[in-house]
């Protein structure tokens, strides 16, 4: 199956990586042609950090290889099985490009969105091909983190979910299906919860932003990078989860009901945490930090890939 | 400086082995003359896995002759600098253990609390000591995950607070303080929010158990198990955190509306769920799959000490 990338940026071209390494012929294409244009030097770089951590078997060379780049958004659609649309999170700049794509897809052909907030039915309502149009929201950069999110709208066809969570698995993404649309879809929701508490506490004085950070990162983060919420529970009674629902439920429920107002962020707040983080981490550093991440990220994969070997 | 363990459950023993890996004198006393008896050979097993995962450097048996097993508590409290009391969550328990304790230990001695959930104003308010009881509260099992969550009542001295601290540091811990007694500590309070939601978007029929517990474990507490979620919206949003801020704020709110009604897990949802787990994972394995969990646990903290040791 070739695929379609329709967005050089970032998110395009972590999709690339991931379809390419699975051994599948990938078009790119962007609007702009000097993105695109560069678009091969830019995987090269996040190609050469993989083979150092042994998450590529080829060389960079060998996936590269797979890829061609092409300025006419028809030739890069002509005959695909899957398009990747990942361009500007705008619902108009969506609805412009699926109406562009409907005269040049194949009647098989099935595009999935890495829209990270706007539902497919914001801008595939109109459009011909919409039963097999979806949300395909990955975490970035898909290449090392595996989750996918997939989310049909309506009038999305079951055909068409079933053969995009087989494609995610043949090449080595771990889809969920979202069964129907909601705001933030489930990865942000269960994200934007975490936050709305994290913020709160420090606005309330509870806790400095770097202990509430060390509460996930030396704590409850580490059952999570292996486990879910779930099974880390089920996990932690000795009966089980309906056990630990009825020792920790009350308790949970009364932190809930402390919370039933919601707020913006204020200015003043994100004011305040802007500064603290500063003080922490100058802007000048925030792309070094962000280096390090990726490559705590490539380690953690790695570390990860091992211990499932095992298993 | 000698430590004193006081309950000899998972918690208590897993403090041991924090405190005697890092080569203190530790004694322990239980109520239970066979749980204190039994203590060593548990403990043992704990030590030789983490010699296999090379997370001591000494053998198990240099590290358990640091431990005494001691049936009388004055006998154990005897002019130790620390004691970390671990035993039965329930106030009336910790309350006796507490007025027990008043005649036995010595002027400058400090009492950390393991406790959960019950803040330490509930059984140390009558206390002669109180000004040197806090909480200090760990993610099980100690030794592997750092984070001790510490919380002063309101007439805990800073002093106390600042030398469990210190002492925490020093064992190889990641202490965080908590400025005042609040539901839940910290760490509970971000976990429930994101079970609360977890719980309600499987109940609304969004999603499954499994895809939940994906969008975490592949996702989400990827980057949360070595970064907080303030650091990771810091580097998700070219301007920092104040620009993540302004693109997601309004989201987040609007998400946080639609949950203005806390609502306890009702019995129906924990018996589906429940069912649901027990077919994913049979309550007899639930022993075997906890250590899966116990072995996962140890890889990670292997990976992490190795990739901090690198920076």
């Amino acid at each position: 199956m070739t695929i379609a990338i329709v967005g050089t940026g970032l998110v395009g071209l972590g999709w690339a990586i991931v379809f390419a390494r699975a051994g599948l012929p990938v078009r790119l294409h962007d609007k702009s042609p000097e993105q695109l244009k560069d678009a091969p030097n830019r995987m090269q770089q996040s190609l050469r950090d993989l083979a150092e951590y042994g998450l590529i078997q080829e060389s960079p060379e060998e996936v590269l290889a797979r890829c061609s780049c092409h300025e006419e958004l028809a030739e890069a659609l002509q005959g695909v099985g899957y398009v990747q649309e990942s361009v500007l999170e705008r619902v108009d700049v969506k609805q412009n490009l699926y109406k562009a794509m409907e005269s040049c897809l194949a009647p098989h052909t099935i595009v999935g969105s890495s829209s990270s907030g706007i539902p497919a039915s914001a801008f595939t309502q109109d459009i011909s091909f919409r039963s097999r149009c979806l949300i395909a929201h990955p975490v970035n950069p898909p290449y090392l983190a595996p989750i996918v999110e997939l989310v049909p709208a309506s009038w999305t066809s079951t055909d068409t979910v079933d053969a995009v969570h087989q494609l995610m698995n043949r090449v080595g993404q771990h889809p969920i299906r979202v069964n129907r649309e909601l705001e933030g879809f489930v990865l942000n929701r269960l994200q934007g919860v975490l936050l709305r508490e994290a913020w709160a506490l420090y606005d309330e004085g509870y806790c400095s932003l770097e202990d509430i950070d060390a509460t996930i990162s030396k704590g409850l983060g580490l059952r999570w990078s292996f486990m879910g919420p779930f099974e880390t529970i089920d996990l932690n009674a000795p009966g089980g989860i309906s056990d630990y629902a009825q020792r920790l439920g009350d308790l949970y429920l009364s932190i809930d009901k402390e919370r039933t107002n919601p707020q913006p962020w204020s200015d003043e707040l994100i004011s305040k945490v802007e500064h603290e983080r500063r003080q922490r981490l100058a802007a000048s550093k925030l792309v070094e930090r962000s280096n390090w991440r990726d490559r705590r990220m490539m380690a953690l994969a790695a570390h990860k890939q091992h211990q499932e070997a095992q298993e």
